[in-house]
């Protein structure tokens, strides 16, 4: 359903509003509506209506910092929901690089999986930074050849400047992500056949066995087991986090926030143009039979983006919003 | 065929003596047999005998450091072979990141691709350091969709240290890596189906027709085709590099060293042991029916490795063998 913007953006304020001050709940909202604007529809106003609605969040305290140097800082988020904590951390890790080159921040404790890191990449685009993310949840995925869900989607996020728009990178190592799962539940649809195990071990397309239990990684092989392992070392071991947790869903959600200074190796200005010739260069390959045209990462969804505000209306799922309103 | 390792030592030396001091060629070699000693076959003496042969070298200078921060070091290598250059790079990002927390450390031109970077990942293991290595070389691979031959295979590799043997990532982005087709050319033998396209863009099983035009992605989806990109960027735009160049096989390779030292974020002793308890946990999770046990990365060149140096002997791939005796 096409909904106004102006519209939905007043509905998010009101359905925040018994949790959080005026400032936060915009911050909030900044967030869902870039989301869906970038027809991120996993992780946006959905996050309002599922299991662990965003609304609902009691931050225990403010956020702490455990652990600071020069390029890094270790943040206890205190169950702050993890949008909040996340734009917190991005501009650490900015400050940090502008001024040492290096900036590393570790999550812990924020409410809520990280969600869409995207939103704050093209933030720190301008800072002409390389930006690096990874997170990690409760169990939800298996390593290859195992039954056991051991790691979660752990998603990884990058981007570098360009003399254009940055490049965003957003990519989870499962087979599929776990908002379709909820999405497919939510819509009474089954999932694709070889994406998710039932608890007996066994393939399932039902999503609500497949989130009782496991979800297969990306190629079934040991290349994306390996880079989520990676990423549970990064966002789980190395923040003194959890990790392989079984599912408790609660304080189990962790980030890692990197921001890498091009200057270290080469003015940063050169960079940016020695990147916008490598992508002009990839969108001037030759295609397939039958595919019209080379696609970048993010080139989607900075134009489903631009076409919302040029309109001023999102097209909404219809089910979800349904949740959201009643 | 079985060869002495102490006799297959000797007749590299004496390959490697007419370009190289003793010094050099000891260290060369030392590469060369560990990436055998560990089957990784596609890394190993092959390198004396293919269409560059690594004894050939004729380096223009000695290495030149271009760039220099306390965090950072930009290294033209002046065609010197990878197997030298990439151990200097490993020691001042070492010592970079045990003083200043974080090393980067860009190297241009040396001469042919980086080879298996495990080995020096294993040597800075006991350093106790987060490491990333990535590097390009010319054209081989496409974007997904596309049929021109773009990014090389864009291998990344990564380690962390645990209180046992450090865990060693190897991967190539692209759908087999390139001494594959070496090797299946030096043999007669086809590559599977779905891996290559000739320079018509059409599917090929030649690996000479694949040679002369380009692989795939690993899973022909944007995901691998993305972290290839990533990679192009690191060790090309970033590091004053080439990229996306097309096949001139010349002056075209270059890598980037990453060190990140955990105390940034945690006590490494802890981390060391937050690691080993993962990888335990991995270890015992259960099976797919009809496997027999979980493995990790790196679990079985290490066990082949360390059977080599029981024996004394290394099991060699004979058409290599006479290649390089002969």
């Amino acid at each position: 359903m096409k909904i106004e913007i102006k519209q939905l953006r007043k509905k998010i304020l009101w359905t925040l509003k018994s949790n959080f001050s005026v400032k936060e709940s915009n911050i909030i909202a900044d967030y869902l509506l870039w989301a869906e604007m970038s027809w991120l529809r996993t992780q946006w106003i959905l996050k309002l209506t599922w299991s662990e609605p965003l609304q609902d969040i009691q931050a225990t305290w403010s956020i702490l910092i455990e652990r600071e140097t020069k390029l890094s800082q270790l943040i206890n988020a205190n169950k702050q929901p993890a949008p909040l904590v996340s734009q917190i951390a991005t501009k650490i890790a900015i400050k940090k690089a502008k001024k040492y080159w290096f900036g590393i921040i570790g999550v812990n404790n924020t409410f809520s999986s990280n969600w869409a890191q995207a939103f704050y990449v093209e933030k720190i685009a301008k800072e002409d930074l390389i930006w690096i993310v990874c997170s990690r949840s409760p169990a939800a995925t298996t390593w290859f050849w195992s039954i056991d869900p051991l790691f979660w989607t752990n998603p990884i996020w990058f981007a570098f400047p360009t003399q254009e728009a940055p490049l965003v990178f957003d990519m989870a190592t499962s087979a599929i992500t776990w908002y379709w799962l909820v999405l497919a539940k939510a819509r009474g649809e089954k999932i694709p056949e070889g994406v998710a195990l039932d608890s007996l071990g066994n393939p399932t397309t039902d999503p609500e066995k497949a989130m009782e239990w496991a979800l297969l990684s990306f190629d079934k092989s040991y290349k994306w087991s390996s880079l989520s392992m990676l990423i549970e070392v990064l966002a789980g071991p190395l923040v003194g986090s959890s990790w392989i947790d079984n599912k408790t869903f609660s304080e189990q959600w962790w980030s890692l926030f990197i921001a890498i200074n091009p200057n270290l190796l080469i003015d940063t200005n050169v960079f940016k143009t020695n990147c916008s010739d490598l992508i002009k260069k990839v969108k001037a390959s030759r295609t397939w039979k039958n595919i019209e045209e080379i696609r970048l990462p993010w080139e989607r969804s900075l134009k489903l983006y631009q076409e919302c505000v040029n309109s001023w209306f999102i097209d909404v799922d219809d089910a979800t919003l349904l949740l959201l309103w009643y």
